[in-house]
């Protein structure tokens, strides 16, 4: 299973996630055209699928089926898909331009955003509960990314981010605040692959969750790195808005040379948290590693 | 079961309703407390909570479990709540009275509101996904109110609504507008009642689907009738928008007589639709005939 080299399997992944999405999301053949063009706009051909790439990685170690591991990957990823969407908006984040594409109130109008927003949630939701499968384990799965997208989860952690603008954050409360506004997804993610194999023990859930906090934070902190040192070109997105915006970032709590190195005491928190999985665990590692050496 | 007056029926399913809400939406010691708090100014206090009466007089057809009816109940009220959050926004219907209170993005602000929205949908399947009862049976709630909530759903009526300003729809192309608008939720809210107390069959639920179709249309001929007859104090919500925003309604399509005339007629469709149901309907009938002689 680990014969192939990561990349490889990345790109398989990618390519398959892509697929499940353009099928799980109606065509522009489907009235009402226009939402499904702007939705499909939205979520394909776009970003690097860090979430997915969780839900595979995960459903290797407990050996899931992989139709299950594409619709909870497309559902998770249509979850993401609409909260960025819903960030770009002028009230929120004001933001025109994700993965190097002009945003969706950009391209469109912002009544469509809202729409397609919305819209997207409505479907992963729908998609979780359809197909085939054990029935409670998908009522498992959809709690979980209910629980995980709203005021618990990720909206939580953007109503934390929006009050927090302006003022000066611990580094305890920047973390709960990202915890929540990144953290639960990827999270959920990590489970929802886990769930696809099997019904996962408390201890089994232990160790997913020790592993997706390490790579929750580390993902924010190299973002944050990422949005004080790359280029808006290489970003694909607007780069150092955070600063601008007076956000608080890890960057500007820690420094640069402290958040690199915070990221990498992450990656080896995430890495000694699948020892439990031993050779299994392989694509987690490496994701733990892409997490953290990323350049975009 | 029908010995209690309507009136009396209608006053305690409100007082369960609101009590499901308030115990189902984190109150304001959990946090995010801005968020909700938000949420739960949204969601209580509000409305004649014609979801949750369709949901809970369906489920006496069919004897439901009254802890399952609370939450189909409470969840879709919530996807009604998110929807009126974001309808009201300035890029939707840009609306400052609801319920005849301040809309939500007037009362906090418009990235309150997005979050909002965005959360209460997120709440509606994580209360679906929780609780007792029959996992399988649960899933097909939340497939149904997925799909009643999406794209193919209100979602997609908004849209076509939004598409259609400024434009002459046909009286065919209005019903289908409205089918998705309004009539997928209200659909929705009578086939998850019915599915409370047991798996419902085919020709249970085409019996269903031809009611919740007929007051469906009805609720929005009467809305429109409404929208050009009542004034704003009346409605809680600002009257006469519909014209003023160059909406295609029934109203000016049919004219106020013909209007009228068509709620009467789809009043009676509602009534012959319940034939098979005998007396067990009988809280069904009426909220048809509350549902056309509404006053607001």
């Amino acid at each position: 299973m680990t014969a192939q080299a990561f990349p490889d399997w990345m790109k398989a992944v990618q390519a398959s996630v892509e697929e499940a999405l353009a099928a799980f999301i109606p065509g522009a053949e489907t009235l009402p055209a226009g939402l499904h063009e702007a939705m499909r706009y939205a979520a394909l051909d776009g970003g690097k699928r860090v979430r997915p790439l969780l839900v595979f990685a995960a459903g290797e170690v407990f050996d899931a089926d992989s139709a299950l591991l594409s619709r909870a990957a497309a559902a998770v990823e249509m979850i993401h898909a609409y909260s960025l969407v819903h960030d770009d908006m002028p009230c929120m984040d004001d933001d025109a331009l994700r993965r190097g594409k002009p945003t969706v109130h950009v391209k469109y109008d912002e009544a469509t955003a809202l729409l397609v927003g919305d819209a997207l949630q409505s479907q992963a939701f729908l998609l979780l509960s359809e197909g085939e499968g054990d029935a409670a384990r998908k009522l498992g799965m959809v709690r979980l990314l209910a629980h995980a997208s709203g005021s618990l989860g990720m909206c939580g952690g953007q109503a934390i981010d929006l009050a927090s603008v302006g003022i000066n954050l611990s580094l305890e409360e920047l973390e709960q605040m990202h915890r929540l506004k990144t953290g639960a997804l990827l999270r959920a993610s990590v489970l929802l692959g886990a769930m696809s194999g099997k019904q996962i023990d408390a201890s089994e859930t232990a160790a997913l969750d020790a592993y997706a906090r390490a790579i929750g934070l580390a993902f924010q902190v190299v973002d944050d790195v990422l949005d004080a040192t790359a280029d808006s070109a290489t970003l694909g997105k607007t780069a150092g808005k955070d600063a601008a915006g007076n956000k608080p970032t890890y960057v500007s709590i820690l420094g640069l040379e402290q958040s690199r190195q915070l990221a990498e005491k992450l990656r080896n928190d995430a890495h000694n948290a699948l020892a439990p999985f031993k050779n299994n665990a392989q694509r987690l590692r490496e994701l733990a590693d892409l997490i953290v050496q990323r350049k975009a």
